[in-house]
């Protein structure tokens, strides 16, 4: 392993930790101390790679935005239609968020009171429905009558509700239950012929591992 | 004012100083000393009133809890029709979320990752959701096919947003929001002889003032 491996290898490692200890204890009451000894690596490497605890969010607050923008990107190059990108990308964010302490500590984070404000994952999200809507609207797959508005309300706070009752409550990120949402929603707002091609089950999205690849030790400058 | 009263007061100011503190900085960064300080109460009233830091927060969620369960009482026994009754309690929540810091605090600790559970006011918003559509069902109000579980779940993951969201930016609770929300949803979910009957925009629920009086000064006994 080169120098440069090793200390990519070393900032994950404490972007890991400090997810789970943000996650379990809060922002406030994480201790720098912790955050090293939990990822097995002393003051002096965190303080090389970490000036303070706020860079120490930052880096997990980027490290999911990058992890979750990547996804999405990926999603929606192999989708021809918004509608089934938007449920797709909601499938696939809601499994990374069950099974990665770094994505749920990124949303977390931006809407932390005691931390000044950083990226804002939700803001990021609530443009995404947007504009995914948008195209569709333009793709002439929304139904007659459709408000855009509402519509795009009505997805970021359902999305944004099982990100949040999923922290406490792992149903509520399941595929049954996004499942259940858009197969309830799509009916409403696409067209029929729209409707025929669509899977509220996310066709197979999650199951595409290769959109779930564990985020790559990118070797990145110190500070 | 008698003793009883007095105390009764200093309880209320302490529980309201309480609320603004866990929102503006946490539950675990929050002091005693600074409840009883902006509350404009000695150390020693506020020790003959509450225990320790989690006692306060118990009674925080306990006034939110009351307030909140009362308005739902209210609103149901004057709608005969529990789709209308579930649409305007919605309204009547989001009116109190923006305007009371003890309802906003009460729903916040419940999550708390640092504090131990405690009352869970989200949990008691889903059992009522899925007991007001429930209701609706059996009042033959639903629309032929609308599946319980994922209806029930859409509304509290939505609401739950609508919640969330509203912490950062108040326009989520707004009336226009919520009515957007109910505007979208109620076409497809109810019979269109209910929905003839059916007001989304919560039929004067809030401008109901007997709804929304100030929580009494109800006198309650010391520790």
């Amino acid at each position: 392993m080169t120098k440069q491996e090793r200390g990519a290898r070393t900032r994950h490692a404490l972007i890991r930790s400090a997810a789970e200890l943000f996650e379990r204890h809060g922002y406030a009451r994480t201790r720098l101390a912790e955050i090293s000894s939990d990822a097995g690596v002393s003051p002096g490497a965190l303080h090389f790679h970490f000036r303070n605890k706020a860079a120490v969010a930052d880096a997990v607050e980027a490290a999911a935005a990058r992890t979750l923008r990547d996804a999405a990107y990926r999603t929606a190059r192999r989708r021809p239609n918004a509608l089934q990108t938007l449920t797709d990308i909601s499938h696939v964010f809601a499994f990374m968020l069950s099974q990665d302490v770094v994505v749920r500590a990124g949303f977390q984070l931006g809407h932390d009171t005691v931390r000044c404000p950083g990226l804002d994952l939700r803001q990021e999200w609530e443009d995404c429905v947007g504009q995914l809507l948008d195209r569709a609207r333009k793709e002439g797959s929304l139904a007659e009558g459709v408000p855009l508005g509402p519509l795009t309300a009505t997805v970021v706070a359902a999305t944004t509700g099982f990100e949040v009752l999923g922290r406490t409550d792992g149903k509520w990120l399941s595929r049954h239950s996004l499942t259940g949402f858009w197969q309830l929603l799509l009916p409403l707002v696409a067209t029929s012929q729209a409707l025929s091609t669509l899977a509220p089950d996310g066709a197979g999205s999650v199951a595409d591992e290769s959109l779930l690849i564990p985020e790559e030790f990118v070797p990145e400058p110190g500070p």
